[in-house]
């Protein structure tokens, strides 16, 4: 059971959404029923999909978004008592509904819709897209890494170029998205994500010999470690360590140089010491152009720093949050290209029978409503009710394994690397 | 005073940080003496500065690095009973050293020093860079907007597009950088940076026309506060904004369209119905290079979101954490063309009598020293002594101004967006 997030979450708000507040309490608009969608109008250049990522966290900031006293504090000379005293009351008492963690989206996908009275949903506003925007691009970049490392192993290792606390966020992202394991403790605590690890270059460097440090590392560690061998020459690395710890050695990383050429040398070498278990992992500036280029080397891991944690290119979603009904009635902005659709919109994905997608349905909730063919898919679920979560939302594991099974869905040349258009169109039956 | 951070940041850290401790004071390395240097090897591509961020954040986040029972109950099957008590009882009880918050670096420049055993400074690693690598990232990138800015406002307005405790943290390094305000209410509470807003097109769209979503604005906010116009037609909005607010308006914003075509018009029609104190505020994707190209525009505030959160294309600083020194004997790694120098090292800037910077000189420590000018700077200032703050460390106002000082000190060409060398050329004052 993953440690719940602790502390409010009430601050992580724009100011705007609170001045908002109190204008439309003050003239009773604040009760008009509405709906808000969450929705992007366009993938990342060239992307053909995005990943849906950091629902199971914002069910949890939800329901943490309380203001207390130290939250209030700080608004006294901003807001009135009326809004001071509302927000002192607030609970999240809304509807949430959407893509489960862990589907693709494409453009124009409603991958989440807040119902409620204006005042309960429109705050809620800077919260919910912090956390889908920025889980979601590393889940997405995520699954493209291990949609070409093609069952290898997968390493997070990113958290030093990152915010500390968006590390832990992208170590569950990145698991979401198919990596087998984190370097992050903190991810590993409240995720139960599993971590690993090998050795730094200062280790090597704090000891007299690349023998020694090795020696340490084993006696310590074990043989099953993975030993860091490129601090010096990297050939006399692998003999010291096979020396070190024998041909039972659990793997050799190698972090810089051209990994391909050297992997090749390093299991020639390997092998020829007896160690033909022992496995090789690189590391160093990896991501899923290089991952793609090393899948004829002997590697067995991979470990993926910045490149996972800034996106690869793509350091955030474009997913915006647009009041699309009010009481009933659809609204939307008009006055440019920016083209929305008002009202209340669900969607499901037309599937062949081969298993494969071929089409993302808008509709809207209020009907009517396609046909579903049998192996169509109704992408949207209830997440959260009357402001409780619904019971039996899925867990983390049961998100990546959703995720796992929706790529086998696309049409082959969604999961190209290339540059290219959404995999699915996003067809829209309603005008 | 801000609000200290709470919680401990223990487990902030990469796993391999504390098996490497394990094996070090298994063999009794962990006691050598040991300088840890931060620095980066090149800048984003085409940028000719860097701004050092986060110092103060790392203070007190290396302060609070503390590990309680919860932080060791889920390391109790990864590490060995002595280590776990190491941890239990550590704190840092070293030295840092380095760039005062708010400094230019440049390549090579040893931005922090952390001095002390191998134990206790190891476990800082991935802590230090995340906060370094992240908030350097975003100051850089509002320093550049704020320079073509050129005294006008600039609004950070980014939160929703970045995780939301890093949506704090890039609040901080926007006003280092010389943003004039924040959406983020958090950031506001925490650090004390004035914080503002305006209004989202959901407000508009939750009214039953623009006039009466303006003047329940109005009314609950007063005529200084600032009417979003382009939810419909915006010439229509501005007329009904100035019938609603009168010539007293605070400001019109305007998020969407060919921006510099429409601050003119709006210019003329708010003159023209003599709203000649109304101020005009852009947003809408904006980047450095789009503020550089609405100079000319009657633009009085720039709203900035998305560019300033992801570091305008560098969402992240490529420094490093490296083992420079062990017992007083430089080391380093010499595998491959990652050149690195090893030694405690210390820096100035040359500065000529007009105030311009001309040359970064980086020195050992433990001399020779170059020559001091008159007009020179030493860069390098003590930031933590034994594990305590040194006292006196600079507020982030004092930090923010000495940012704008020093980029003042830039040769004219440092300043320009365009791609190029660092402004300032790193000279190794030692073999």
């Amino acid at each position: 059971m993953p440690a719940p997030a602790t502390g409010s979450t009430a601050l992580f708000t724009d100011r705007y959404e609170l001045t908002m507040l109190q204008a439309a309490l003050a003239d009773s608009t604040a009760a008009r029923h509405c709906v808000f969608e969450v929705f992007t109008r366009r993938l990342p250049t060239g992307r053909r999909f995005g990943v849906v990522g950091g629902t199971g966290r914002l069910v949890d900031a939800v329901t943490a978004f309380r203001f207390g006293p130290d939250d209030l504090a700080p608004l006294q000379g901003v807001l009135d008592d009326r809004t001071l005293e509302f927000l002192a009351g607030y609970r999240f008492d809304g509807d949430i509904e959407g893509y489960p963690e862990g589907e693709l989206f494409f453009p124009n996908s409603p991958v989440l819709t807040i119902t409620g009275s204006f005042a309960t949903a429109v705050i809620l506003e800077t919260l919910v897209l912090s956390i889908l925007n920025h889980d979601s691009a590393i889940a997405s970049a995520a699954a493209r890494m291990s949609s070409v490392a093609d069952g290898r192993t997968l390493i997070e290792m990113g958290s030093r170029r990152t915010h500390e606390e968006a590390a832990v966020a992208c170590a569950r992202a990145a698991y979401l998205g198919g990596f087998t394991s984190t370097s992050n403790l903190a991810a590993g605590r409240r995720y139960g994500i599993p971590t690993s690890g090998t050795a730094a270059h200062a280790f090597t460097l704090l000891h007299d010999s690349e023998a020694e440090a090795f020696r340490a590392q084993v006696a310590a560690l074990g043989t099953g470690t993975t030993l860091l061998v490129d601090t010096y020459d990297i050939t006399l690395g692998i003999a010291t360590a096979i020396e070190v710890a024998g041909p039972e050695l659990g793997a050799v990383r190698i972090d810089s140089g051209d990994l391909g050429v050297l992997a090749r040398a390093a299991r020639t070498q390997l092998d020829g010491l007896g160690a033909t278990g022992t496995k090789i992992v690189l590391s160093g500036d990896l991501d899923e152009y290089a991952i793609a280029a090393l899948r004829a080397e002997p590697v067995d891991a991979y470990g993926v720093g910045t490149s996972l944690v800034t996106g690869s290119g793509a350091p955030t979603t474009g997913m915006v949050y647009k009041l699309s009904e009010v009481d009933g009635r659809p609204v939307e902005k008009r006055s440019t290209n920016k083209v929305s659709h008002g009202g209340h919109k669900q969607a499901l994905r037309r599937i062949r029978p081969s298993g494969t997608a071929t089409e993302e349905v808008v509709f809207r909730a209020s009907g009517p409503h396609p046909d579903l063919g049998e192996h169509d898919r109704v992408l949207t679920v209830p997440l959260m009710r009357g402001g409780e979560p619904v019971s039996g939302l899925p867990t983390l594991a049961e998100s990546r394994e959703h995720l796992r099974a929706a790529m086998v869905s696309l049409p082959w040349e969604g999961l190209k690397l290339s540059s290219g258009e959404p995999a699915l169109p996003t067809t829209l039956a309603f005008s």
